[in-house]
Formats: structure tokens, sequence, C-alpha cells
């Protein structure tokens, strides 16, 4: 039995850091990918963070991952990108493809960036968080090797394939919303299994067809269950088209799982980001004024039972993120269990993870 | 007792072009409206085709819905414009917004167009599928009046604010998704109590937050639930922001009920439409492959009981309307009743109807 324990966001972030650098990556991309698993961890969204850095370098060592991978724009146009990721961690191409889409959004009012040859890129928030960063509107998306059904299908056809986007206010903190378009996302199945803890059944289906509250059989003889049947499904499929269809990406069962399938080769994952820019439709004060006019809307509405007043997606993570600077991250067990794990390897050994 | 009846698809359309002109449309608006409310019913989607045709004649009677207004770009950029729709029908508007859209997209890649002052602009789905007509993907969103609660609100916060999407392929009709955010759309709730039917429990939320299968509650004693919880409750806000906030739109509890609130006054609706035009990023033959590609292997997914194969969203939708062109469309009883009422008022008296 693991205990949890408390780390400052920066001892964290420089564990993170250091843990990609002792395996070769460059200062630059270290930062990038640790900004990223430290800022998803902030949020207290630990199926997500720093969780999967030792799964990360695991790949990077086997050589399915590049390390040295540096992303690049294969097209363009007036508002529109498609960028090969050079098979280098997903929060490399990722990053570089958020940030050329808010440079095309910029004078074009709306991007689409597209990537090909990219991988697991963590939580899909922390893309449309740079647009939001930037005052602007980004959305994510990306698909995966398919683990969801379809209303009526015995096994999986399509990915998680994730939808996050993000939008700037005035005095509130940018809405912020990161959903897999199944029941559930893959890491909670992993995080209850390893926790030891029984899963809904509405959570996952057997290769009956039946659900089943046994997280151990995911994934090779379960399947996800898509978020409100036919509706998660088709959701997935748009973002298949947009994300592996349209750049180019490898899609459905073309898609390498990143930590069960062949760790030598590349996943082939694809993503794809949309950006609008507000400011060049109306005047930025105006519109960060109208957003948070309809969060204070929303938080005067009548809950029920002692609610204090109704929560707007993100909400919950930036108030996460505000005690995490201060009082620093509590990370659960399981996570915990996974660093010392992969310092065991690495032997990097910070005080805070004894 | 209402029985069915079976009309074709000519003769529909006819009575809808008819009844508008009859009211004092102009020709091109009227076909616009038929064109969409009768390949809605021949989809089978009938809470959202003719069966409309009455309430928006009657708003235009009292004056709400502007039958001689003429949409107009209020501004433009490269890849996005805001549409005015001048308080005319929701199709008017919607329908000159998806066509900027597309016009944008060719040169762009990528265009957004938002519309203000526009009104219900019926199913979702018609306007992607225009673009999907032009070898284009198209999405379409839209903000409503509040109907749908949030997780730990009382009442409803937010709109049922739908998503449509439209994906052309070479040889499978386009893919066709048109979802609302809430577990189901508001019409299905009036089409069951029209029809005398309990609904499921979890579609509505009666006004103390417990659920209720009385469909006559809603709207004015009950809320819609959203889909998947937080899940739906967050696109419905992106949907209200790219449709409502960033149009200048009225913003959800300023927007009137088309039906239910002042038939007087413009219901103030807000609409955003994204197209991307895949011809700028790859050949289009090699893009329409590679989506008939996806469509094959879903096909293939091993099904449960008796489904012959997986359907893809839209595929019901495109077979259903290719028995509508060959044996007519079959109304069910409350979309007979709905426009007989319209028919004794106006007095065109179809055969079909008798």
């Amino acid at each position: 039995m693991v205990d949890t324990i408390t780390v400052s966001i920066k001892d964290l972030h420089s564990y993170s850091m250091a843990a990609l650098a002792s395996i070769g990556m460059n200062k630059r991309d270290a930062q990038t990918i640790a900004d990223k698993l430290t800022l998803t961890d902030s949020w207290g969204i630990f199926t997500h963070g720093n969780k999967l850095l030792g799964d990360y370098i695991t790949r990077i060592q086997a050589g399915g991952t590049n390390p040295i991978g540096k992303p690049r724009i294969a097209s363009e146009g007036p508002a529109w990108a498609i960028v090969d990721g050079d098979n280098a961690a997903g929060q490399i191409g990722c990053d570089f493809a958020m940030r050329k889409a808010i440079d095309l959004a910029k004078s074009a009012g709306i991007a689409y960036v597209g990537v090909r040859n990219t991988s697991h890129f963590g939580a899909a928030g922390v893309y449309p968080a740079m647009a939001a960063e930037a005052n602007m509107i980004g959305i994510a998306m990306a698909n995966d090797i398919p683990s969801v059904c379809a209303p009526g299908s015995k096994k999986a056809v399509i990915g998680t394939n994730p939808l996050a986007y993000s939008i700037p206010a005035a005095k509130h903190p940018p809405i912020l919303l990161d959903i897999a378009t199944s029941t559930v996302a893959a890491g909670k199945v992993y995080a209850a299994f390893q926790r030891g803890e029984k899963i809904p059944k509405d959570w996952i289906i057997d290769s009956d067809g039946n659900p089943t509250s046994d997280g151990s059989l995911y994934p090779l003889k379960a399947a996800l269950a898509p978020m409100t049947g036919h509706k998660g499904y088709g959701m997935a499929l748009l973002h298949e088209n947009l994300a592996g269809v349209l750049t180019g990406a490898s899609i459905s069962w073309q898609v390498l799982n990143w930590i069960f399938d062949d760790q030598t080769k590349p996943t082939g994952h694809g993503a794809a980001f949309i950006v609008i820019n507000p400011e060049a439709m109306m005047p930025l004060t105006k519109f960060l004024q109208r957003v948070d006019d309809l969060i204070s809307e929303i938080h005067k509405a009548p809950t029920v039972n002692d609610i204090e007043h109704l929560l707007v997606p993100g909400e919950m993570e930036w108030k996460c993120r505000e005690t995490a600077m201060i009082k620093g991250i509590k990370m659960p067990s399981d996570v915990v269990s996974k660093i010392r794990d992969l310092d065991n390897k690495i032997g990097l050994n910070p005080q805070w993870l004894n």
C-alpha cells in the first residue's frame, strides 16, 4: 500500500523535466511535456498528468517515440495547416500545432491545424488552454485505437476520441471542458482497477456485449461504452475524420495502442485543433464581458441540496490549481506508485518522493 | 384519432411552399423553407419537419418573424462572417449563412459564419448536408432559451443547443449526425405527449429536481436532462458561446421560446456554422476514399443479435429518404393532425390530406 504524497508544482515540474532530460530529450521539449503534465496534475486530472511519464519514457526508450523528433508544417493555407509530428511525443507535435493555429487565427479569424504522425497527447484540455491564454477560443480533438463500442456492436469500433475546448472570460477563469466521447475515459478504468475498485456497470461492455463491473477485462476483453449511445459514437466519428482522415494519420484499427502494442513502432495518432479569434469579430473586451455575463447568469441559478452555486466547466479545475499553487499537489497512491516505479529505473531520487 | 397519411415528397413540398406563399412570403424564401422541412420529413425526423409549418406561420402572422426579412453580412474577414438574420425565419438566415461559409471555405480551407437575429432553424442537420453536397465538411450549432438543467441545478440553465455535422464520402452517402445536447430533443417530449405516451424517466427533471415520466410538465414545470450530465452541459455551453456570445445574438434567458413566448417579438436566436474544405488539404478523391474506408471498416464490425451491420450516423436517414422518394413519406398521426389544424386556417385543402 502506497500513501498519497503532497508535492509542490515546482518540484513536480522539475522532476518531470529532469526525467525526460535523463533519456536524452532536449531542454525545450522536456519543458513542453513537463509543463503540460504538471498543469494537468494541478487541475486534479491525475489520470493524464505525470502518472503517464514513466510509460512515455518506456516508449521513447523502446524507439516508438522519437525523443529528437521535430514537427514541421507539411502543407498550409491562409487559415489551415497540416503538421507532420515526426513521431515525437504527442505533446511536442500538438503544442507546435496549437501554436500554429493561434498564429493563423490572428489574421484569418479561424484556423484548423491537423496533425499526423503524433502520439498520445495527454489531457486534451491543455491545448485549448493555450488558446484561451491568448484570448482566443480553442478546440482540440484526437483519434485513438478503437476501445469504444457503438450501439449494436460486439466489440470496439472507435477510439475514445476526446473533445476539449476553452473560452476566455473577463474576471472569471476560462471555461474549460475536456471529455472523452465514451461514458468515461480509459484512464478512469485503469485507475479504478489499480486502486482495486469495482467500476460502475455502464462504463464497459464485455466481449459478449454485456455490461460488466470487472475493470480487469479492459482493454483486451472489453470495450468502453459510448456517451449516450449514438451521440458519443457520432461525435467520436467526427473527431476521427478531423484528426485522422483529413490529416493523413492512421485511422481506427491502424492506430497502435501506445501502451499495449509494439513499443518499437510509432502509434500513428492524429489530432486536430480549431482556434477562433473573437477579436476579429467584436471588440475583445465586449466578447470577454459577454462570456462573463453568461457565467454569472449560470452562477445565479437555483441549486439542489447544499451546492453553493452551479459550476461552469473548468471552474473546479482552476480552483484546484489555485490551491495547488499554495499548498502543493496531493497525488493519489496510484500516481505515486507509478512515479516510484519510474524512479527505480532512472534513479533521480528526489527528496519529495521519499 | 387521426390516421397516418402517406404523401409524396413532391406533394408535401408543394403544400409547404403554397402555405408559406399564402401568407405573403416570396417564392424563393418559401422554397428554401419547404426544401428544408420536407428533406427533414423524408429522413424520418418528423419532430422537425412540416409538423412545425403551422407554428412558423402563426409566428409570422403575429409579427415576431419577418416574412420579408433579408439576411445581410454584418461584418466579415478572410475566413469568417457575422450575419444579421433580419428576424426572418431561422431557415432563411441560416441557409444564407451556410452558403456564405461554403463560399469562404473554398479559398480559406475553413470558415466560421455566425448568425444573430435569427430564430428556430428546424433540424440542425439540413445545414451541414448543404456542405456535404458541396464536398465539404459542415458543422452547425445553435443556442436556444434554457430548457435543460445542469448537474446540481433545480431548473433549466442552458438550451438544447444542438450539434449537427456532415461529412461527404465516395460511394457511401454522407455521414450525418444531428443531436441535441440534452438526453433527448424537446420535440420528442412534445411528440410523446401529443401521442398520449409516457416518457422514460431520464428525459426530464421536475421543478424539485426529481426525474419524472409526465411529459405534460415540460416546459413550464420541468427541464430536460443534459446528455451524460456534465458532458452535454459543457457542449451546450460551447454552442452557446459560438452561436450566441460571439455573434451578438441574445444569450440564455434573453432568447424567447419561439412557441410559448410573445409571438409578436423576434426570438433573438443565434446560430453558428463551421465549414472545412478537405480539397484544400488533400486531393478530394483521396479524402472521400478515406471516409469510405472508415465507413467500410465500421460496417464489418461484429454485431449483437440480428443487427445486419453497424450503421454510421445518417445511414438510416438516407435510406429512409430513398424509400420516401419511391413510396412517399408515411407521416405519423401527430404530424397529420398539426397539418390539418394549419389547413383549417389557410384552406388550401390538398387532395392527399383528405
